[in-house]
């Protein structure tokens, strides 16, 4: 199934990613509606003409006349309403979403539907240090990764249709993941990082770091800003993947501390070899040119 | 003593650093001739106008043209070349290095240096991905952090000449501190932060990851290409003060892994504001406004 312009698109919940889905597929010519909680963020989005309409409340005329729904709620939240309000969507209306993990998710929401309404998961990896409609920007898509997550329940027209909404938004890189292969992934890739961020600043106590800081530093702490209440319930929904994630990574960083007290230099060089040659791969896709490890920074 | 035009420059070791150092203080009119071991590296700082002559060998002459000399070489080398050539500087030169540690290093040369010549230690905190005077671009300073490191040997005026270089040179932010003072802090902000790069790629063997990865991934691994011939080197010259400093971060990562582990989500919260706030600090001295964290990415 392909994501036509004539397609009803219903968003739950217009904050950051809400809104920056809305701004998109408005300008591709999209009827595009959405329920939040807050007037003011319907009021903002109006205003800019990223919806043509919005409701507080779970209207159930409204939540029918969606074709496709996207739901960008707190995992918690997410399942909460859809237990409410998911026997108003119409026999045939696909839905997707923006939740950070998976597994915890998707099969509750999928038994949740009446039959004849398809929830498609995906996850967009795209973000910002700020949240709130009024900082939505479609250019969050731009270069990143967006990940399909099927499970067997799912059609092939569905997952099809979802692929496409992800390509419609700019997103540079379109993938397909078991649940559970999503969930180990981001714990790698997302939840550690974010774990090492927080651990990095808080295990210094120095208030003039910032005056002797490199790009390195800066650059490791990037994501050190926040938002305790989305990311507590990440983790939580997660724990055994991140936990595990983790131990693999305190392994390594003791293995560097091993090598320095056992003054094995050989050692330590050929982890950061091996370190060297699997990030080379990456910078195949980045532009960045001012990559910083020439000298200490 | 101010850093006038009217001095005579020799830079030992006409690399990414050296080079960046000759184009800049060239370009402001002084006059810059270098030290180098390949001839390739002379003729190519001289074509492009860098330098106004360069020797591969440590011509005492030469050596005794300096008034100033910035040695940018590996410590090892940079001690070995000071033990067999600091007899030649002229009463009253000065000379600053590049050295990213500095208490294995100050003490040493300052000892080897005949009386009258004196060494005032810098770090400048600035990098690239890429080696060889080809890549040097004196923009890498810019908004960049230079440190002083005096010891109780050195003089007014020679600090104020080289913070004055630091100044001339364009770094943002120019301080003073002892080198044991350098030392643990850059364990902390530029060698752990290695550390923590090379262990988050090693730790994990998935060949699709960057398929999957968001900009967090990508900013802590940016510095895991890595110089080990370099890095291992001040790893070891900075073994007590960088193991300490793992010690530390590894606690902080055991604690969010016990909070985990437990469910101790309000534990977990604290931490994160604990890390946002300190984080912020930081942004009042970055430009990026586009820093990812609003989602999992």
């Amino acid at each position: 199934m392909k994501l036509t312009e004539d397609k009803h698109i219903l968003i739950v919940g217009m904050g950051l990613l809400g809104g920056s889905y809305a701004q998109s597929l408005t300008a591709q010519g999209f009827s595009v509606r959405c329920i939040t909680r807050r007037q003011s963020s319907v009021d903002y989005a109006v205003g800019k003409g990223w919806i043509e309409s919005g409701a507080t409340a779970a209207d159930p005329e409204l939540i029918a006349w969606a074709d496709v729904a996207i739901l960008a709620l707190y995992p918690h939240i997410f399942l909460e309403w859809i237990a409410e309000n998911g026997k108003h969507f119409r026999k045939g209306t696909v839905l997707t979403d923006v939740t950070g993990v998976k597994s915890s998710v998707v099969y509750r929401v999928q038994e949740l539907l009446p039959d004849g309404v398809e929830f498609i998961a995906a996850h967009p990896m795209a973000g910002k240090e700020v949240y709130g409609v009024e900082n939505s920007d479609p250019g969050i898509f731009r270069g990143a990764n967006y990940i399909v997550t099927p499970t067997e329940k799912n059609t092939a027209e569905a997952i099809e249709l979802c692929r496409n909404l992800g390509e419609r938004l700019g997103f540079a890189h379109i993938s397909e993941l078991t649940p559970e292969k999503h969930d180990r992934m981001i714990a790698y890739v997302s939840q550690l990082t974010h774990c090492i961020a927080v651990s990095l600043m808080t295990c210094n106590r120095d208030p003039h770091l910032q005056d002797y800081t490199g790009d390195s530093f800066r650059d490791l702490t990037r994501i050190a800003r926040i938002n305790e209440e989305m990311w507590s319930e990440l983790f939580a929904l997660n724990k055994e993947a991140l936990i595990s994630q983790i131990d693999a990574f305190a392994g390594e960083l003791h293995r560097i501390r091993t090598y320095l007290s056992d003054g094995n230099e050989e050692k330590l060089k050929e982890m950061m070899r091996l370190s060297t040659a699997r990030r080379a791969l990456f910078d195949k896709k980045t532009e960045s040119n001012t990559e910083s490890t020439g000298t200490p920074s």
